[in-house]
């Protein structure tokens, strides 16, 4: 056995109590009242690196701390860049937990605590990689950059800000995160495929105020049937998407990334039992998982116009509105889709009913290439930490810090999912599989290991 | 000049202090702390048909109390209702009345007091025609019934539970009442027709709850989407209603029915300019009098779902509904109606939306045929008291007690109009030409013979 096994095999119990320590510190970014636990996690972390004897560094942003740390340099091998968060989701509602959020308890081979899969966990895998390899050998075989943000629930406004002015620092080869999940249990999976997404609010007006609906209703167009007209158009029969052009740029799924979407073992009666549904559906001739991860949709996120109380009340509404986004995969580019709505709407707003589109945002979506060397390599790291190789799979959200890293830093990110899909993130009894925390230290372990041959 | 003339003449300044006095009378309806001047007024109504010797009760209901009065049968003649309202709308906003809404004042021949159209002035035409003839000449020439009510701002139930229980007693030949407007300033007019409605509520819902549009945005249909893309296609493109057969039993209007519509002075840009609305639109092929008046229609009157707070919010929204609504035409049948809509709305929702109709509530629409010899006697009454004779309107809303009185009495009502469009009723400076409210008293005055004859 190496030196290397040898640690992480001897430091078990060492490393779930760190983790326990960490799960300790209520970091809830969200709420002020924390602010000071926020920022004892922000320096827990920092400790962690500084009891490696890493170059470390405290980050001030105008919300919490950013936490950088970096290992000294290997010539000739990539530079890996970490990302994490140590803040995490309000624990509420409280009274559901089975122990108390911020006291961490082992159950069945399971750690509940807040934060214990997202990200705490997850990340602190990371570290502790780290930790074997410096403690039992003295040195890493990559040079590793960390950059642990904690706003990461609370929408990243630090980190952004700062990839934006110091891109330089965090200059890497490839980055690394785990804060996605395994595909099932015991199928530890690499996420190489997120979509992107557009967000609009359509306002549309019509007479000046609200009208009698008998005395008026007839003589001019209503604004909210103008709007269930237009959006309702958007969509046709089959799921397709009317915005022209819609399609140009979508890259198709090729058929062997059909085949293995199909290999897996996604189970669509106990999936529609989870959503309460008695039916799957969307565009037509794909797969639900095709649908969800490699398929643009479009979902009317809010509606709301004219008489909203209880009963019937005759108005005709002055006026209505819609969030409505669109989920894009690789290749669309959200500006043109963007500009194609617009021209759209100005050809099909019916006459006598102004309209204003608010384009809130956009991201394109993104695709890890699968043949990659740092793939391969993270590929036979997680077999090596979990004795099967990963699954490949994409996931229909967008994660915003991966498409900032490709573009500010040119480099695709290795998603490394050791959590599961029932471990209650951002509900109650969030928990983390012990066993999955260990095998993860192991697989990060190998991956520096790994990706040094890159 | 006859004796009749000789005291209408005579008693105009009387009329006046009488209407001011009724004006004064906050009878607020809706407002509690009203109780005791609703009452005022009932009284105040019972008194003057006292003081004309006529039978007068005082009905007691649930809510306010009706005042019945009759005068003595008069053998071989037509038996009229009387109905008309003492309550009146709220008079907020206060700060933007010219004069107190309770302090009856005299501006340019009008007189402006809340409820000094709707209906104080207008109903009082028809008693002190009543008075003139009584006092001229000791008798009237019809027997004549009032029903006079006060809860027409809050939904007539009184009035409607007592004619369902006492229809023997508001047995009659024909109804009268004044409370719409004239065409415009100058031309008095007979509403023949009113449109029914049939008012429905839709409730979708697919995951059991919200979900994020990003995880699960294509795998499963967004109730939203849903409920836009099947209100949106209620009505097309020419604004001709979906629902199937809407049409079939639609009294379609005649060549002479269009040519004196077409001949009524109606200023669209005036019309356009009121509304705030560049454009007057609905389905084609009809006038814009036609649409309003004589052509059914279909409003959404409220719409909502999903996320309706600032900003974007990524969910796929579990629920969805809606609020909508058709004003019917005459022989267009609401349970008809619904039931199709019903059968359409199973067909058409789509897979994996679960859907509840619910049917609020229904009216058919009205015509009272021109050709009647009510309606010519009131056409010649109409000329004596303004010099003119009246143009024949339809109204685009419903007033459900001619329904009610075609329903439990089998009598069609002539709607007799003495106000104005711009006399701001519901609203702040509510007003009332007194030279209209003289020329109807005159013109009831004259129904009353004229009616005799029928």
């Amino acid at each position: 056995m190496s030196p290397l096994d040898d640690y992480l095999k001897q430091h078990r119990d060492h490393f779930e109590q760190d983790l326990c320590d960490f799960l300790r510190i209520p970091s809830v970014s969200a709420d002020s009242s924390h602010v000071q636990d926020v920022h004892a996690a922000a320096n827990w972390v920092a400790d962690q690196f500084r009891s490696l004897d890493l170059h470390t560094e405290m980050i001030e942003t105008e919300g919490h701390p950013l936490v950088y740390a970096e290992s000294p340099a290997v010539p000739d091998v990539p530079v890996v860049l970490v990302y994490g968060h140590y803040d995490v989701q309000p624990p509420d509602p409280l009274d559901e937990w089975t122990s108390p959020p911020f006291e961490p308890t082992v159950r069945d081979g399971n750690v509940y605590a807040r934060g214990a899969t997202d990200d705490k966990g997850q990340m602190l895998t990371h570290i502790k990689s780290a930790q074997a390899w410096m403690k039992s050998t003295g040195s890493l075989p990559v040079q590793l950059k960390y950059i642990i943000e904690g706003e990461e629930e609370v929408g990243s406004t630090g980190i952004n800000t700062y990839l934006e002015n110091h891109a330089d620092k965090l200059k890497c080869n490839v980055a690394v995160i785990s804060d996605t999940s395994q595909f099932a249990r015991g199928m530890p999976a690499i996420t190489y495929g997120l979509r992107g997404i557009v967000y609009f609010e359509l306002f549309l007006s019509g007479p000046k105020q609200d009208l009698h609906s008998g005395s008026f209703g007839g003589a001019v167009m209503n604004p909210v049937n103008a709007l269930t007209r237009l959006l309702g158009s958007l969509v046709d029969d089959d799921g397709r998407i009317q915005i022209p052009g819609f399609y140009d740029d979508v890259q198709t799924l090729t058929d062997s990334e059909r085949e293995q979407f199909a290999g897996l073992p996604f189970k669509e009666k106990s999936f529609m039992d989870k959503l309460g549904v008695e039916l799957l559906n969307g565009e037509h001739g794909y797969s639900t998982l095709e649908r969800r991860w490699a398929r643009p949709t479009l979902d009317i996120n809010g509606i709301s116009g004219g008489y909203a109380g209880e009963g019937a009340k005759t108005v005709l509404p002055a006026r209505a509105s819609a969030k409505f986004s669109c989920r894009l995969v690789p290749d669309q580019d959200p500006e043109t889709i963007a500009a194609s709505l617009r021209s759209w709407l100005e050809e099909s707003c019916p006459p006598g009913i102004q309209s204003e589109l608010i384009y809130h945002h956009g991201a394109p979506g993104v695709v890890v290439p699968l043949d990659s060397s740092y793939v391969a390599a993270a590929t036979r790291a997680i077999e090596k930490g979990f004795g099967r190789p990963p699954v490949f799979i994409r996931e229909g959200g967008s994660i915003p810090i991966v498409t900032g890293f490709k573009d500010k830093l040119g480099v695709d990110t290795l998603l490394l999912g050791w959590g599961l899909d029932d471990d209650n993130t951002h509900s109650p009894n969030e928990k983390f599989s012990l066993a999955d925390f260990q095998r993860g230290i192991k697989a990060s372990a190998y991956l520096w290991k790994e990706l040094s041959g890159c």
